[in-house]
């Protein structure tokens, strides 16, 4: 049998130990899980940054990849934590909205527990006294009902949606990445059709063309494309679009299309 | 069998290939094992920050786990190379007092090797050189007895102590997370009966409640708690707390009660 | 069978999804794989230090061991990504000079292949979807014959070359890591007999000593002596070299000898 795989994505930062500590527990319950770090460095308690991340990195696991998920503002708080499980993976996380995004990818969802809270469990740190555990029993091969009781719903993260005429986009930035490139909500489905090459978009007064590739346009031009997640990306090539125009992740922006 | 799991600690950072040289080394000879990073950001040299983190993770991975801890400022002098065993784990790291915290809690010593400088050993990476390659034949199954001859005795780190009264505490910044939140090194064993809910404790002229978790306080309040290590814990909820009281680890700190 | 090793480096940072997406994609082909990151610190597109450091790392992994490198600036334009043989590894990286330098350590190359780019693959990360599984395949042990046609000759990156006579050197910093410690393209082997103890070198008008170990100095007094790498390094016991040279990688610089 494969090994079974387990991410993990936290707002825990490198520096400090609760990472490893995570997966000192996980290793304890399943040896022989693959460990794949998605990220540690969302900013602390970034919900929707976190859900985002989560959301384009699932997919790319092989099936029935456990996701760990740890961004927990409210841990101590009668917030519930939770598993999940969709026909492709299985979730681990607290229950703040934090599954919402890849939830509505990778579901339907088929069964949903709440797990309880430990006698002498810490105040402070739930992900290494319940959600670590339970991610690493399920990875054992623990059926999901046996780690706790039915939960009815999760709670949602609404996200703003963008609005498309033909002359006109507002869309939201879901991310920055290391390299300046900005990602709008706005997928190649929604709006292929207006974004074709040829067609002259502006931004912030500036006329941006676009493109398939970064290396169509020239060293440090600005290009609009579809990014690896088929959404909406801008970018300089070989520049940082994102400190080059001020942007922010979570920031609305309008796109206008002229004749 | 399990396989066996290493946890690295080092202060070599994320930029530089050293850390994936020593696991290089440690796969040749160990291709089983189960590597897990506790962190690589321990600031250049700081054995105490250091000494903390392996304490406080040690614990949460199964028996038998091999740690090899790397900050060593003092590469290339006589000082020692040391494997120790306990019940629980077995240690691999300079003879500096980076093991104090960890073998105090997860002692006591069975048995205690130095380890020996190769020919051709370089005299700037011993890390690569010696202590990774004892780790990985550890993590095969090397008895302790083969890596090198008895080591008597270690070098200890001194820390302070905290004192404790009745009305005044004054207790040592163990470390600052990510979130800014500021471990004491007051263990709730030795002090549980002086910080209840309802006692009224100053610190900075600030009056700070004590609760179970952070989300008994308003958004931006500050606490005191017993935190994931059981031990005094000052946080602000959704903040900064070492930011806002300008705290460095390391700092000696005094705490007052008011009847 | 040992498990097989596939080492990742890459300029992606430690913020985005983006490594643990190829994970992903890695493991769904090769379940057995032990993932080594060697880096994703590299600075956006700076080949000169990704193929330093993947020279560096290369030969301390066991025989077999796969090496993903993806820095990537021609993403979308016609560069080639290739998988390149030689006896004691294989490498899967963009045509864009970053194996010069591990290769001329590791090679000589037996096999090379071309990569073919999927139908459906995206623009703008081809890490995803060609490098990543090219290298998961040939971890779970296809034949590099059977990843696509053959590729006639490599990219090259050009290095400066240091010049060396008996009272004067000029040579290049290759890397300068946390500790500040700083290299120099000056190999033992080219120079040892010029950079001996008691042998007086002047850097800056500084007079800094020739040195076997780091402890032979003072703290805060610099020191020259050859690295783990067999490389000349400037460091400053316990202080930060870089720092107080003002120096930075690629920098050009001229060490003079007095009698």
């Amino acid at each position: 049998m494969a090994r079974p795989v387990l991410t993990l994505l936290t707002d825990f930062g490198a520096q400090d130990p609760y990472v490893g500590i995570m997966k000192g527990q996980i290793l304890g319950l399943c040896p022989e899980a693959q460990l794949v770090d998605l990220t540690h460095e969302i900013a602390p308690q970034d919900l929707v940054t976190a859900s985002f991340h989560l959301e384009q990195a699932a997919p790319y696991f092989p099936p029935g990849t456990v996701h760990l998920a740890v961004v927990d503002p409210g841990v101590g708080s009668s917030r519930a934590m939770v598993a999940v499980q969709t026909p492709k993976a299985t979730f681990v996380a607290p229950d703040n909205g934090l599954l919402t995004r890849a939830l509505d990818l990778m579901g339907p969802v088929e069964q949903m527990v709440r797990l309880p809270l430990p006698e002498g469990a810490s105040h402070t740190f739930h992900g290494r006294d319940v959600m670590a555990p339970a991610a690493g029993r399920l990875a054992a091969g623990a059926p999901l009902a046996s780690l706790g009781p039915s939960h009815p719903t999760l709670v949602r993260l609404q996200f703003p949606r963008p609005t498309i005429s033909e002359n006109e986009v507002e869309a939201t930035i879901l991310a920055l990445d290391r390299f300046g490139n900005v990602t709008f909500d706005l997928s190649k489905q929604a709006a292929e059709s207006l974004f074709t090459p040829g067609t002259r978009w502006f931004f912030q007064h500036t006329e941006i063309p676009v493109r398939h590739t970064y290396a169509e346009v020239k060293l440090g031009a600005p290009v609009l494309l579809w990014g690896s997640q088929d959404l909406l990306e801008l970018a300089l090539r070989q520049g940082h679009a994102a400190s080059y125009f001020q942007l922010q992740s979570g920031k609305r922006c309008q796109l206008f299309k002229k004749q």
